[in-house]
C-alpha cells in the first residue's frame, strides 16, 4: 500500500460518496470526466511519492536557517517545488483563462492531500501561493492581475498572507501596521508582521505579499482595515524586477513541527515600503476572508493528511512487528504474534482510521460544496450550499486539529519506543500536527465562529440546513438492518444536538451571551463528532452499496468501511451526548472563575 | 510564583492532605520531624531552580552525540549533577547505614518533582542510579553492596537498567542476552540490550549495569530470566577502577523528547564480557519487579510534573498577555483583556489544574503508601497497604501521562503561535512527556496489568480495599453542604465501577479472557478518573476544612481547589461512565476485527 494514502479510499469517496465526475455536467467542468480526475491524481501520487517524501525528514531535521543576509533552505525543496509547478498542479484549480487547468476544487484538493502526506512543510508555499493568487483573482485590477497574479500563477513568484503582528494575532481589529497614501496612488507601508509563512527565501523570484495594514484616519477594529500588495522586489511595468521594496526580515521563528516551511517576522518601512490597495478602502478583512472558508478546509485537510500518513505507517508497522502472545495463550515457549493481533493494538488502530477517514470524508465533503457553490445555477440552491460551507468551515478546520493529531499520538503508540525516535515518521507528524489547532484561527476562535456566528446566522438557517441533511441519511439507512444500529443512534444525535443549541440560543436570547459563549468550544466538539458520525453513516451506506458487486479486495475493503463505522458510533459518537449534558446545564465554572484562584 | 511547582500546592498535599509529619511517629522516621522536610524541600527547591532549570533548553538543542570514541554531553549536566549529589539529594531516600538521609518516599518524591519541573532529562540519570542501589540494597549480596552499591549511592557511579532488546520491549519473557557461568562464579553476558537510558556517558567514574539475561538451559519465558550486575569498568578488590569489561555502546537512540537523557544501544560480549548473578537464578524478573511500583509511580509523576510546569508557564502567560475582548464588549476603541478574561483560556488552564494537581495528589499518595507500607508494623495493615499500591500503580503511572500530557497540549494553546515555538518551554514539555506512556510498561500493559492482574488479585481483594476508600470520602463529605453534588457524583461513580467491573469479571469466569481483557485500557481510563475524582474530593474536603481560619491568600488557594474540584466533577467524571457503559457491554468490536479490512 503507498505510504500517501490509501487510493482505494480516495476513489471511494470521490467516486462512490461524492460522484465527482457530477460536476463535469456543469459548464465549468464539462472539459472534464473522471478519467481526467484519475490521471491528474495518479501523476500528483508518483510526483508526491518520488519527488516529496524522500527528503521530509531531512528537512525537518535540517530547518530554514537565517545567516543574516539570507535564508537558506536546503536545496530539494526548490528542486521539489520546480517539479510540482512544472507539473502543473499550483494551476491545477486556476482557470482555464489564467493557464489553469480549471479542475474542480475537490479535485485540487485531492490533489493537495497527497502532497501534504508526504511533505506537507515543503508543499506549503505553494499553498500560500494559491490563496494570494485567487485572493488577487477575485479582488485584484486587472494591472494587478497581470503584473502580481500571473507570476505567482505561473509559479515564478510565490505569495504570503500577512496577517498577525506581535500584540494581535487572534485579534486582528488591533493590528497597527499603517498605509500612509502617496501622491502617485501607492502606498507606505510601515509596521511589524509576525507568524508569516513563506515570508523570506529564494525559492522563487519574487515574494508578493499581501497585507493588512490600517490607512490613516481609518475606524478602529476591524472596520479600519485595508488589504496592499507589497512586493520584495519592485516590479517594472514590463514586469521585469526592479530594486528592493521596503520589507524586511527581522528573524525567524522556530517550531516544534512544521520546520521546512519557513515561518518570519517581517519589518515594513525600515526603508521607504510601498503597498499597492487591494479592493476598496477598509474592507481589506473581507477580502481575506473571502478566501478564509478554503484556507480552513485546507487546513483541516493538512491535519487529516498527517494523521493519514501516520496511520498508514503504524498500520504496516502492526503487521510486520511480533511481540507478545495472546491472553488465551499462556505458553512461553509459543511464537510472539505481530502486534496486529492485540486488541488494544487494533483498538488503536481503528480509532486512528476512524478519525483520518471521517475527517477525510468531511473535508472533501466540504470541498465539493465549494464547487456546488460555484457551479449551482439556483440561486436558492447556491445559498443552501453556502450555508452548509460556512456552518461546516470551523468544523472542518477544528475537527481534524483535534482528533487526527489524537490519531498521530496513537500511532507513535503503537510503534512504542521506536514511534518516539526520530528514525521513524511519527512522531514528526505528531509534531506537524499541532500547529493546525493554532493557525488560520486557533481552536477558541473557531468555536466563537461556530457558536456565536454560524450556528445563530440567519435565524439559525444554516443549523437547520445542517441537521435536516444529517436527517436525510438517518431517514435513507434507517430501513436497513445492518445500518439500523447507527441510523437510530445517528438521529437521537441530532435531537440531543437541536435540544442542547435551543437551550444554549434561549440563554443568548435572554441577552446572557458570556454564559451562551462560555463553552463553545465543547460545543464544537459535540456537533464535530455529530457531522463526522454523519460521515460515516454515509460511507458504510456507501459501503452497503458497494458489497454487493464487490471482488475479493474489495469486500475488505468495504468491511473495513463497515467495522470503522461501528467503532465511531460505539466508542466515539457517546462523547457527544456527554458534552451536549454538560453545554445543557449553561455550566458557569469557567465563565465565573476569579482569576486569583488559579 | 515558583516556575516548578506551587509551593502552596506541595504544602498543602503533604501537611494537609497526607498528614506526612505523622510518618515520623515511626522508628524508621523517627530522626525527622517537618522542619526537616521543609529545610530538604527548599534546598532542592533552589537547586533546582539555580542549577538545573537555566539550561533545560539548552540541554534540548544540544542533545547528546557520539562521534564513534565517546557520548558527549553538554558541561552543565555533569555540573549539575555534581551539585545535585553534593546536596544529597541522591541519597535523600537511601538508609541512614548507607550514608543517606532516611527521608521517607513522599519527601523523596517531592524533591524528584521539584527536579523533574525544572530539567527532567537532566536528572534521570540520579533516578536510574538510585533504582539500581535500591535494587542492589534488597537483592545483592554485602559484597556486591559494597562494590557495586556504595560507589552508586554515594554518586561517584551511575547506574542503569538493561531489560528491553530490540526484539523484546513489552515481552520480556522472549529477551535472548545471554549468560554461561564460569569456572570463577561468574558469567559470560552477550547479547544486545536496547532503549537503555544513560548506557554510556563520561558523567560518572564508572556505571553499573543491571542487566537481565538467559542461563543456558533456564526454561522459556520469564521465569528463565536471571539479573546481573555488568560493571562498565571492572572493579578491583580494593574498590579501584579495572581494565573495561566486554560492553560496547553501539549507537544512540534520537528521540522526540527527553533529549538529554542519553538512550543507548548495548552490546554485551564482542570482548568478553563479566557479569554477576543478582538474587538467585530465574528469578531476576522478581527482582527487577521488586522496584518496579516506585519506578512507576516515579514515572507517574514526572509525566504530572512536566504538565504542572507547562501550567504554571501557561498560567502566568495568561495574566500578562493582552489579546481580544470579551463577547459582550462590542468597541473597537476598548483596550484589549488579559487572555485569562476569556472563558476559553480559562477552561484551558481550569483543565490543567484538575490534571497536574490531581495527578500530584495521586502519586504522592501512592508514595506515601510505599512509607506505609515500609513502617507498617502490624501484618493486616500492611498487606492492606500492599494491595492498595499494587492496584493503583498502573493508574499512577498510565494516569498521568495521558492527562497531563493532555495539560501540556493545553499549554501550547494557550500561548498560541508562541507555546508552538521553541522560545517558551511548552513544547518541550509536550515532547518530554510524550514518553511517559511509553517507558516502564505502555499503557497497554498498564491496562492489562490493572485488569488482568490487579483487579482479580486474591479473589479482587485490592478492588474492594480501594472502592471501600473511596465509599469512606463519599460518606465522610456526603454531610457538607457544599461538597454534596461530588459526595453524590463519587458515590454513583464507585457503583458504576463495581458493576462493570462485576461484568467484566463474569465474563473471565465463563473462559471468555480475551474478550474479558479486549478493552482493559478503557477501563484504566475509567477507574483512572473515578481514583482522581476521589483525589479531587479530598483535596476539597481538605480545603473546606483550611477555609475557616485561612488568609486572604490561603482563601483564593482553598477557592481554587474547591472549583478545580467542581471542575473535574462536573467536565470530566462523566468520561468515567461513557467508558462504564462501553465496557459493561462487553463490545467486540476491536478484539474480532479482522485485520485485512484496514
Amino acid at each position: 500500500m503507498s505510504a500517501l494514502i490509501n487510493r482505494r479510499d480516495l476513489d471511494f469517496m470521490l467516486y462512490e460518496m461524492l460522484d465527482v465526475p457530477a460536476l463535469c455536467q456543469t459548464p465549468r467542468y464539462a472539459q472534464h470526466d473522471r478519467d481526467t480526475f484519475e490521471s491528474v491524481i495518479e501523476a500528483a501520487h508518483a510526483l508526491a511519492e518520488e519527488k516529496f517524501l524522500p527528503f521530509a525528514a531531512k528537512l525537518d531535521a535540517s530547518e530554514p536557517h537565517f545567516d543574516g543576509e539570507r535564508v537558506h533552505i536546503i536545496p530539494e525543496v526548490k528542486e521539489a517545488l520546480k517539479a510540482y509547478v512544472d507539473g502543473g498542479f499550483l494551476a491545477t484549480a486556476f482557470d482555464a483563462e489564467n493557464g489553469g487547468s480549471q479542475l474542480p476544487y475537490v479535485i485540487a484538493q485531492s490533489v493537495a492531500a497527497l502532497f501534504a502526506s508526504a511533505n506537507g512543510p515543503a508543499v506549503g508555499y505553494t499553498l500560500l501561493t494559491m490563496a494570494a493568487s485567487n485572493l488577487l483573482n477575485v479582488h485584484g485590477t486587472e494591472e494587478q492581475k497581470t503584473r502580481y497574479m500571473r507570476p505567482m500563477m505561473e509559479g515564478r513568484w510565490f505569495g504570503t498572507m500577512c496577517l498577525s503582528e506581535p500584540q494581535a494575532g487572534s485579534s486582528l481589529g488591533d493590528i497597527k501596521t499603517r498605509a500612509q497614501a502617496l501622491p502617485d496612488g501607492s502606498y507606505s507601508i510601515s509596521g511589524n508582521k509576525m507568524w508569516i509563512s513563506g515570508g523570506e527565501h529564494d525559492l522563487s523570484e519574487n515574494i508578493v505579499h499581501l497585507v493588512l495594514a490600517r490607512l490613516d484616519g481609518a475606524p478602529a477594529g476591524v472596520k479600519g482595515i485595508s488589504l496592499f500588495i507589497v512586493p520584495k522586489f519592485h516590479v517594472n511595468d514590463n514586469g521585469t524586477l526592479g530594486a528592493r521594496n521596503g520589507v524586511r526580515l527581522v528573524g525567524l521563528n522556530h517550531k516544534m513541527g512544521c520546520r521546512g516551511t519557513v515561518n518570519t517576522v517581517l519589518s515594513f518601512g525600515d526603508t521607504p515600503c510601498t503597498g499597492y490597495l487591494v479592493g476598496k478602502p477598509n474592507e481589506g478583512l473581507a477580502c481575506m476572508f473571502h478566501m478564509m472558508n478554503e484556507a480552513r478546509i485546507a487546513v483541516g485537510l493538512a491535519g487529516v493528511m498527517s494523521g493519514y500518513a501516520a496511520y498508514l505507517f503504524a498500520l504496516d508497522y502492526a503487521r510486520q512487528r511480533p511481540q507478545g502472545r495472546l491472553p488465551t495463550d499462556k505458553s512461553p515457549e509459543s511464537k510472539p504474534v505481530a502486534i496486529i493481533e492485540h486488541s488494544d493494538v487494533r483498538r488503536m488502530l481503528l480509532q486512528q482510521k476512524a478519525y483520518v477517514e471521517g475527517g477525510l470524508a468531511l473535508c472533501l465533503y466540504c470541498a465539493k460544496l465549494v464547487d456546488e457553490k460555484a457551479t449551482a445555477e439556483d440561486a436558492k440552491q447556491k445559498e443552501e450550499i453556502s450555508l452548509l460551507l460556512e456552518i461546516l468551515t470551523p468544523i472542518a478546520k477544528s475537527w481534524p486539529a483535534e482528533f487526527c493529531l489524537e490519531a498521530n499520538k496513537l500511532a507513535i503508540q503503537v510503534l512504542g519506543g521506536y514511534g518516539y525516535t526520530r528514525d521513524y515518521p511519527v512522531e514528526r507528524h505528531y509534531r506537524d500536527n499541532r500547529l493546525n489547532a493554532i493557525h488560520e484561527g486557533t481552536h477558541g476562535i473557531q468555536g466563537l465562529d461556530l457558536l456565536g456566528r454560524k450556528v445563530t446566522m440567519k435565524n439559525g438557517a444554516a443549523f437547520r440546513l445542517l441537521l435536516g441533511k444529517i436527517q436525510q441519511t438517518v431517514q435513507a439507512t434507517a430501513g436497513d438492518a445492518s445500518l439500523a444500529e447507527f441510523s437510530v443512534a445517528l438521529g437521537k444525535a441530532v435531537e440531543v444536538a437541536a435540544a442542547t443549541t435551543q437551550t444554549l440560543a434561549a440563554a443568548a436570547v435572554q441577552g446572557k451571551v458570556d454564559l451562551f459563549l462560555a463553552n463553545a468550544n465543547l460545543y464544537l466538539e459535540m456537533l464535530g463528532h455529530i457531522v463526522v458520525a454523519w460521515q460515516w453513516l454515509q460511507q458504510a451506506q456507501c459501503a452497503h452499496a458497494g458489497q454487493a458487486k464487490a471482488t475479493a479486495a474489495d469486500r475488505d475493503f468495504y468491511e473495513g468501511k463497515r467495522i470503522a463505522c461501528q467503532y465511531f458510533f460505539r466508542y466515539e459518537l457517546p462523547k457527544a451526548h456527554r458534552q451536549a449534558e454538560l453545554l445543557a446545564k449553561l455550566d458557569d465554572t469557567c465563565l465565573n472563575l476569579s482569576p486569583s484562584v488559579l
